[in-house]
């Protein structure tokens, strides 16, 4: 069958996602179809731009209209919007991937967690990082044991994108929206990544640092108060022993998407860094030093359906993985992750880091 | 008006070109609209999957009837293919874009150009690595006087798909199908990038090699012998008195895609590696010492249409740009570079070479 | 005068400053006269070899005497040796040099800051990595305001000699002899340098991990039980709003010293690897990345007193500026940084790491 | 016996050797002994000076009294010195070290080999980047068959101590003092390690650039014309088939000594720069990338006399590594490379280029 996709909302990750779908035919054709069918948002004019940009059929102002117009509904909208129109669409069964994180509260993760649990429909929420192939050749080398047990894990997600006090108040910058800062933004994504490719934590400690306390809003001329944090740091104790130091911020100065990680086992190493999007440092048992590998060989996760060695691939590609597998599995009735669940166990870690910071003590995870 | 597309050819070059189609709506909207024609090939089965998958309206194995039924032919043809197409699509004022080198002859790339300069219709070179926002940059900053006079050109491409003297025959290793061996195929890359973005090339030492003098043909269990070099080297004196240095090879174990050219000039120096995408490094006056910078901001070429700064874009939109600088001149009825005579210009650089290396002189390129 | 020098120990530590001292003349010619004078060891025969080979006078096997004909003394013992000796130097007003950490315990700590406040001796503790030519450049940046104020910093110093838990048993395993493991060992360099380059500490959380409990002795054939951690997590809160991240390992696979910092502030981030020891990395406001600066250059603190730029020196250089720095302070009679109190300062530090992982609570810095 | 060494010149090489022979002792126990005897200048206080600092019984203006004097010559003065002095000594049978290349024209260096024929004191040229540890390793990774078969060489030599055109005017811009300019300066050292690595030159192209023709005298205020090159560039046909690319130059923006070298081979590829001086990069077969590598471990070449693993060393090492060698060359009756031929080769090689550039011809090395 063809899919009839509805968006919630048409910003960054729309277009992402709306680039993902219309690459699929030529680059996965084994992919199921898909149909730009709905697209909801709230300005109008913006809105009908979007859906002529992106090649959906049509509009709406109701996300309710596209939850129930759709097969398979992308919820794309500020963390707080993200369990209503999500549970509505899984109450009709409809398959549903939402942006990370799952939610702006645990409260409201939870609901969106059983709301997932009694429907056969598709949850998914879209940790794309899980779609980078070097990074999915790493867990194919953690998986087959090349760096043994895993002993140190460091995740660091570094911006600069509010490195300037005076750069503009976002919707980011309130923890009624947002719920999080840093630590619910990019920290997410280095948490989504540590239980993917270390395995469950078992105990954190956390700080949150606010380094401006408002921002200047361009629409209004005004000043908003900051209410999320700036940027986090995190201890991790795995359940398996290994030990994990996190970092997050917009504002660090010098890195524009330093999205890194380095796990360190009894027998080899790994590295990454988003910046160097087609590359990963791997020393293996019996190697000297780090070899620097091109992940854009055919027999690299995904890169098959790309071009030759050499012929890196972009941050946007992620996207494309990620569409190609979560429809798949819709199609194939199989099981998808990251699901909701776990989407909502790194949501834990989150909240114990914050729990740390706020009450000084370390703070075993649920 | 909505330009006809029609393809020679459906290889990698096929696939690059159909995919940057495809994406100009989404992010060029100002591009001029194309719709993906008629498709031209000798294999009718591959030839149909092709078009399926490119999204082409139907097929030829004639290639005089995509000629004559489309605004717009692609030349995607092995090199001794390049000519006929070519000039009978100029002979009735049909835009052509030509994938490199010109010809595989300079007699051949000779009659391109002449047939070029006898009709307004665009004639380009498919030089796709101009398209780079990296080098695009680069060429700003040199022409900006940032790095100041030139004094030292450094140009490698070094890949190893025929690392292996037991790697497979293929058409490149054929003198009279190629004309050069990686001296007109890396090297005239390279070239391009000289001319473009240090100037006119007066005098030339070569030096090709072969390191294997025949290779397995696994369709037919023979052994078929390579006729062309594997490797080449050069020197070069510029016009403006800088120094260049040249190598290029298919067996060089190690190197995947290794495009990488260095300027050093009187005030600074920059360098970049097309295996690093979307990075280039630059030595200002009075800076300490070489800034690593990611060519991804919205101030850099071309990457407005794309994503947030940090967040790399890859091999295959130089692709994109290319089409959309082609289509826009096409509709704009403006110049275009690289054309027929810019990719002749290099040409006459790969003979000399060729000559030096045959003559055992140096040779001052016409 | 010249200083009779009085080593006590005469392992890495007594090579590096026998070394040191040696060189001193020739490349530091307004260095205070020393003559390595009288050595402490307790096996008579490795005694007399390195008597022979690093240039001393004599021998001795009873500290006191070594203590009591020296006009310094360099404490190169292991971490439980290092009071007494200390102590009886300083209340004979004995200069003494001690190498890090100050002692085992943060009580012995305390005696030894006592006995250097009652005389006029110097009393340095030798933490060498503020000798680094690029990290005294890296000081000078912070001081200067080139990167506005810091936000945050990370540290790490992981090694793999220990790698292997069948790696052989050393008396740094030891909790008795040693008092920590990597935190007070690597751990109290990086938090050395985090106090010179950022500030005091407030607030710590911190986690130790063993990853192998008992380790072979050679000797013996027996097995010894590993008391101390193989490796440490923390995270700090800087008086000045900094947040750090800190990280130790002798278990950490592929790196073998890698003593790494970054800062990054408001204005701009800087970051430094012993492995590369000639270079640093600098963003400076309006930079659009990091420059790679080989700090080798004339201007660069220490260098004039080496090579021409780019000829760099090793990690052997940083005990010549080290001795350099403390015989001229005893001779000119000045303070010396970093003294006994920078060091228990440090020790102060390394406990509340300790002390958070024991508790599960963050520890506020005394 | 102890060696009585005789210095002729005391600038940078004077340093560079001076400092070498102090360290063997305490690093390399097994050394010859030498007494650093005489220095021979002609401005007598910079003769003192340098006397005093480095540690020589005594001084004179005669070089004739410090080859009569000695036991070992070394030979440190501007190229045009090099011949008389070294003869004289050899046909005393008295050794000699002479700093590269070996003379400032072919004929002199033709008859310093006819000399050294004569006798069985060795006479050893000063190529010291033969004693970089890592290049060692290197060298001794090609004659293990790790890389194969050499396909392709490429050399760089890049400094930019005269960028500036307004840079002061040295003696090596002038043709009647150096002979040679950047060609024979910096590239000997890159022919050399040429020769030693990948083997014999057959057939040579270059190309020798000036970028400026006269530069200040800040002594006189006046200035001089420079009348040897800035910069070299060159190809190179090596009797075993493999193709050299070579570069050099002392105008090289952003470069302070990059003295780098790649080589790769049917089966991996290795490379190297002098700024990166600890570390090396291998790719071997099977490998998916190049490994860096720490070339600091005792098993790497004279590393076990040094510092423990990831504790690197500099430049200066490779003088004392030179002059073990040497020294116990002396000392066994042994032969040493790289010897008077083996300069003598390089610069037959830096002649042919120097007679390509003039004749527009490839020239064939003799």
């Amino acid at each position: 069958m063809t899919y009839d996709i509805g968006f919630i909302g048409y910003g960054l990750m729309g277009t992402a996602h709306a680039n993902a779908l219309a690459r699929l035919p030529m680059f996965f054709p084994d992919a199921p179809a898909s149909n730009r069918h709905i697209i909801a948002g709230r300005d109008e004019p913006a809105l009908e731009a979007a859906a002529d940009r992106y090649g959906f059929d049509r509009t709406t102002t109701d996300w309710r209209e596209a939850v129930a117009d759709a097969d398979v509904v992308y919820n794309l909208t500020p963390n707080t919007l993200h369990p209503e129109p999500s549970i509505e669409a899984l109450e009709t069964d409809t398959h549903v991937l939402c942006e990370k994180p799952l939610a702006a509260t645990l409260e409201g993760a939870d609901r969106m967690v059983a709301a997932a649990e009694t429907t056969d429909a598709v949850a998914g929420c879209a940790f794309n990082y899980r779609y980078v192939p070097a990074l999915v050749a790493i867990r194919n080398l953690v998986a087959d044991g090349v760096i043994g047990d895993i002993r140190h894990f460091r995740g660091q997600y570094l911006q600069d994108f509010q490195a300037d006090p005076e750069d503009p108040w976002i919707w980011r910058n309130d923890a009624d929206v947002a719920g999080y800062g840093t630590v619910g933004d990019v920290g997410a994504h280095t948490l989504d990544l540590a239980r993917w490719l270390v395995g469950d934590i078992d105990r954190v400690a956390g700080t949150l640092t606010r380094f401006a306390d408002e921002r200047p809003v361009p629409e209004t001329g005004d000043r908003s108060p900051v209410t999320t944090d700036d940027s986090y740091g995190a201890l991790l104790e795995f359940a398996n022993g290994a030990q994990g130091v996190l970092e997050g911020s917009r504002m660090a100065t010098g890195h524009k998407n330093t999205n890194a990680i380095e796990l360190i086992g009894s027998k080899g190493a790994v590295r990454y860094d988003v910046e160097r999007f087609n590359e990963f440092e791997l020393q293996r048992e019996h190697d000297r030093g780090f070899q620097r590998i091109s992940a854009t060989e055919s027999s690299d996760p995904y890169m098959d359906a790309w071009w030759p060695a050499g012929h890196g691939i972009g941050w946007e590609h992620t996207f494309v993985h990620e569409n190609y597998e979560f429809l798949s599995a819709i199609d194939e009735g199989s099981s998808y992750a990251p699901d909701f669940a776990d989407a909502y166990a790194v949501q834990e870690v989150v909240d114990a880091i914050v729990e740390s910071d706020r009450s000084g003590t370390w703070v075993t995870v649920p």
